[in-house]
């Protein structure tokens, strides 16, 4: 069995950014990782739904529970190009996710700026996977904002 | 025009909630009013959904925001039964909301117990309505349970 890094699949949650970008959406994305599997793809869809909740996390926790037929996802990873606000960090906790990982720091609405305890105590956290590239690419669409 | 009470709208959150406990659910039910109309209603679907992400407060954002075609409730007042937690805090900070009024305080994962700052600066807060009543649904779902 080929073991996959963690940049391996936070490649993945790029592209899914990428999706995001093009969609003309702040790209954030994500996926789950279950044995080894991506289980669920997700990216920030905010704009395109018109609700706050759609962020990549939320709807990669939704898609990852379906596809288990479980809400608990303390088997899975989620690879996040962006660490989680407050809201997704609290999602995760309701779900005991296994394992995030995410990419870029957010300065501003990162939960780590809150409170780190906001996660599940079950939860392993490895940040800075592929931070740069993650970082580039939010730079880049808020440049074209400006 | 009438003015209706939180008292009003606290018992239209209450209504969902035990819709909520019918479905055997955690009863926990909200509703989102807008110029004294109720616009949003919603109640925990978890166990149905197979979701952590469906808490009451989550899909009645969704909803409210579906009906006004806009993601900022600056407007609105969401009316819940329960303290939200951190997820639906920190949805309800994204959402700019306007005003919450909740019944029964979360001790355990009520978000004023990490943080009071997690809801947007501009979000009033008004707790302990009807709390007795919200308060004893719940004991009633937990002791059926036990």
């Amino acid at each position: 069995m080929i073991e996959y890094t963690h940049e391996h699949f936070m490649k993945e949650a790029l592209k899914e950014a990428r999706k995001a970008m093009a969609d003309d959406e702040v790209p954030v994305g994500g996926v789950v990782v279950c044995n080894n599997l991506v289980i669920a793809r997700a990216y920030n869809m905010t704009e395109r739904l018109n609700d706050v909740t759609a962020h990549a996390e939320m709807q990669a926790i939704t898609a990852a529970a379906n596809y288990l037929g479980s809400k608990y996802l303390n088997d899975c990873t989620l690879y996040v190009t962006l660490e989680p606000c407050t809201m997704c960090a609290g999602a995760s906790y309701w779900a005991q996710m296994g394992m995030i990982v995410y990419g870029a720091k957010d300065e501003k609405r990162g939960y780590t700026n809150v409170d780190p305890d906001i996660l599940h105590p079950g939860t392993i956290v490895i940040s800075g996977i592929l931070a740069e590239e993650c970082k580039t690419l939010l730079n880049d669409f808020f440049n074209l904002k400006r």
